[in-house]
């Protein structure tokens, strides 16, 4: 089936797979106009990298993106944006041993019953490497949403958890550890403790949080496209995401109306804002901000037991180089998902009215 | 913007506001040949309608539906199904009060801002009711589901809180009582709560939870159409709700992978469940469950202070007939929306293999 | 499969057959604030309604539209209009005589095989009636697309051919004679024509020539969505249509490269218009003109073979009232068509640059 | 905008100018399990190819595609099937002399108009190149649609017009002469014209026509999109076509019902083919034919008045090596889009029924 899209008026096809010649996409939609920065791309692109740190997988893959179409002199065209990124580090031979054999927890099992057979290499299209694409069109999106601004960072690993709320972080500081967590004094502990279950052969979950700044009043839609809906379809499809929730989310179902309704000042800003900046399916100009639920990854370094074609249990033991936790890499991809769903509705809205 | 549809090949489109003269859809890509069960699809009506008992707004709406067109001699013909149910309780008097008045926690404020006018009868397109259309569909998409089954329920009202998983509950019995919560003794309490918490004039949020049965293998897609991305979005935009978790959820972040992971059997089938049914994306054919956070409702009978178009804050004071706690009523439109996620995603599996 | 909609930001849904309680549709995509003229909307239907003059099916259907939602106040609020169209003239006995048969060059036959049974009732999902929901959805474009004027008219009626082009033509005299031809004397010769034909128990095919003027430059799409492309489209998907060309067509293909092309004056535009207003697929703010074939209606009023559904061919003879010649009925029908396409490019204009 | 794509469930989406990198798209949803035959694909666009022949554009280009996604072990997988084109023959300097020219009938002037500016080299996406990924999407769709088979072949030049129908021809003649005529005589007759065209640095239109055999019955939808609506849309999408009509088509209106309409055999084919295989938008089994009307190119090597962006008219001649007849090259571009169109509508199909 073809569901490999994303975006309405700025929309991301992508293509790939990990151990395939190259990865990459076609965002269709850019206006014409926008001067890119290259750098500031492959700045994202380095953020979600493998090999960026001592925390994150020891593969090495440069990840340089190749524009093939759509930009002329340093800017966007308004014609669609092609690029690819090669696959420079793929070992199909890494992969031998589980060409017959369903992985616990990943979509092995499910590939065989859907298509018929598989691309047994790494996990073929649903390689997190794929995201990689999604950074590439979040990253130009970014340069057209000005002034919004859209950070994410890492509030929780395992049960180690972030209390502050985001109004009472300095979020500048989130880049400055190898966690990504604007807490330095958390940070430390949040990479102690996924050294010390990388060393275990084990990984561990956590959640990322994004908060989305100076959003325009009026992006998304009454029904089926409120902009929290698509955010959330947005962080769903990312590897891994068990769980999104926006505002005062699960908490707030704790809560009597007259403590969580968001009371206004004069001008139309909320003294609270359990809202999360959506209200009715809408921005009402107040920060948007979100929680994104990670999964501890499947792929483990102890001996489990895998099914095989044939319907036997057998001893399998992870090999290559896996994550031991994904939040820190996937702080930019939940960037960049956010951009694409903000950037299709900053150009949805210029529809709405006469 | 065009965004009052809902999905590729068994899609549903809605009309209709609270106060006009009626709201309705349209299902595009049922299937020819499905012998309708009109009670059935009433009987979800009335499950979703107010007044329905004494913990539900008191409103008088009948609900009933009038098929248009695509049914002919009792059977589904493959073209399109209108419908629409007419709006037979309206009280624009009602709402004359807030003709200049933004409700906190409301769609108002954005409404104008986004069009630069609103119909300021009873929230317009963003009322509920239109989750009535909704209704409708899943109803008739249920009925060509078969063997599938969709079951959500009531599994918490503020703090009072279901500890049991789904596979420990009788879920049968979670239509024996008003709250639809398939614990009996936790249901009264549910109720009491309610009830009380309506005396003073105040709301309070909740969680319903769904179980789907019977799921075929191979539901879904590898990325940006994960079918839990997918029910994600559905179930975010269903009015008041602020999250969505599906198998172990927000929860699953604490786990390690090795806890986590759930290991097969040799028919495939798993010891546990955290997947909750999807795996990369895509059914393996185990239970699908999710939890869906629903807020406090904004509209409470206490005072407030709302906000004019002058830019004035006044004080107000609901009217009117509102729900003191959403979940009850929201099991059969969670229901409804599973069941065009599940029905659109069965359709475009064909399309899957050569 | 869900087929019914058409647009992607203007977007129409309809749903109905003829001998069904209702048809209808949902626009979905209209801005906000555009006051409606309800009776310019009635007035197109009046000029697509049977019975409006000696030449056209003598059947009576007031076709009045109700509007379901999306309006208050006289204006379009944004959100979906939902509006139907009762039937009140379907009389199912007239079709059970052909309710075993396939009857000649109709879509009986493909029903049966494309959905496993049919509702032979009048032509069922493929009545021209179905058209009327478009030129609702059409009527309501035009009054945003100020200054753009669409204006369609009768070019031909079977051999009788205006031979003159678009600019040579007073194009205010169409409407002044029940063929809809803007040559009055020709419009003479094709009415006596259609009523000779009819006499004889038989049909004609024809033409319908538009012209839309005032279009602004940059409407439409490099690769896919041409502007003539999806007018194309649009005007291939009503029924009894043939063929489609715009600027020069056919006859241009005989034409060398230094007779075709348009050489431009100072300003931007054009000493000749071979190009139809279109170049490259995107509008130069020339005339747009282009020419739509009508087959003769298939229902005629002589004896001829139908296949029954057990395979034997029997003798039939069309019953009830049906158009001699649709090209009158059409000339609305093309006007509402070409004006949702250039809705829909309006809007997504709005999207190009940054 | 976002309009570069083409299709539902089989999709493709192009990318690329003829000056940048490379050109390329990604093919959405083809169904896992397609065999590919890669020679087949690479005749496909050799027959595409410029140079190929005495009487198209002398440039070279090897047009080699490189496939980056979506194949395992020479098989579709069922994942997006990514690919590029490498742009080996771009000269810029070519172009250096239209930067500040709109030349007339290209897509130059509403460029600027559209986009705020223009990558003026060589047509930019408006470039026929970009019709080279379509051949490759088209060529792996052939491979699935066995038993259809779809063969294009020139049917006028000028006014040079075979005037016998598809069923009185040798089809397989076709691709025996470099006109790609399956008249031999005429062949020579219209390859002798091109040349003389070419000799006096003109161009001059031609017709391609289709047709399609073995197609099964029920492919394509009642209303918006009736399969020869979307062949209508997916050949008016091929730069420089101008019309398009099927079956009778355009000298289908000069008759009468009973003359037109197609009689059953007992079997459900008919005895005539005016309906061109498609009755009421849906396949009927029989034949499907098509005719596509292109007009000359505009780039001709005489000398004509451009228009500069300042508003002066300058005298400019073409240069570069252009083709004085698309219709032979274009034969492999009609195909290729037909196939996308029953590629598409085969799958589509598999949800119509329960």
């Amino acid at each position: 089936m073809a569901a490999n899209s994303f975006g309405i008026l700025y929309r991301l096809t992508t293509f790939g797979e990990s151990h395939g010649p190259a990865i990459g996409g076609v965002i269709d939609g850019c206006p014409a106009g926008v001067t890119l920065d290259f750098e500031a791309i492959q700045k994202d692109l380095d953020r979600r990298k493998p090999g960026q740190s001592a925390i994150v997988t020891q593969r090495k893959e440069p990840d340089e993106v190749e524009f093939l179409s759509g930009i002329f002199e340093g800017k966007t065209t308004g014609t669609p944006i092609g690029f690819c990124i090669r696959n420079t580090n793929q070992k199909s031979q890494d992969y031998s041993h589980i060409k017959q054999q369903y992985r616990p927890s990943h979509a092995d099992y499910v590939y065989d019953e859907k298509y018929g057979f598989r691309d047994y290499r790494g996990g073929g299209r649903s390689s997190a490497r794929e995201t990689a694409s999604r950074v590439v069109a979040g990253a130009i999106a970014k340069q057209f949403l000005n002034p919004i601004t859209i950070q994410a960072y890492v509030s929780a690993v395992g049960s180690l958890q972030l209390e502050k709320s985001p109004d009472q972080l300095d979020l500048s500081l989130a880049e400055q550890n190898i966690v990504r967590c604007p807490d330095p004094q958390l940070a430390v502990q949040m990479e102690e403790y996924i050294k010390q279950v990388r060393k275990e052969g084990d990984t561990v979950g956590g959640v990322v949080s994004c908060v989305i700044k100076n959003v325009p009043k009026g992006l998304g839609a009454p029904v089926f496209d409120k902009l929290h809906a698509v955010l959330g379809h947005a962080m769903l499809s990312i590897n891994a995401v068990k769980g999104f929730e926006y505002g005062s989310g699960f908490e707030g179902i704790k809560m009597k109306g007259s403590e969580h309704n968001d009371l206004y000042h004069e001008d139309g800003t909320t003294l609270t804002n359990r809202s999360g900046g959506v209200q009715g399916g809408i921005s009402n100009g107040m920060d948007i901000y979100f929680n994104v639920a990670f999964k501890p990854v499947a792929t483990i370094m102890q001996k489990q037991e895998a099914l095989t074609h044939e319907g036997e249990l057998v001893e399998m033991q992870g090999k290559g180089r896996h994550d031991p936790c994904v939040v820190p890499r996937a702080v930019p991809i939940v960037e960049a998902m956010a951009a694409l769903v903000l950037a299709d509705f900053t150009l949805l809205k210029r529809a709405d009215k006469l």
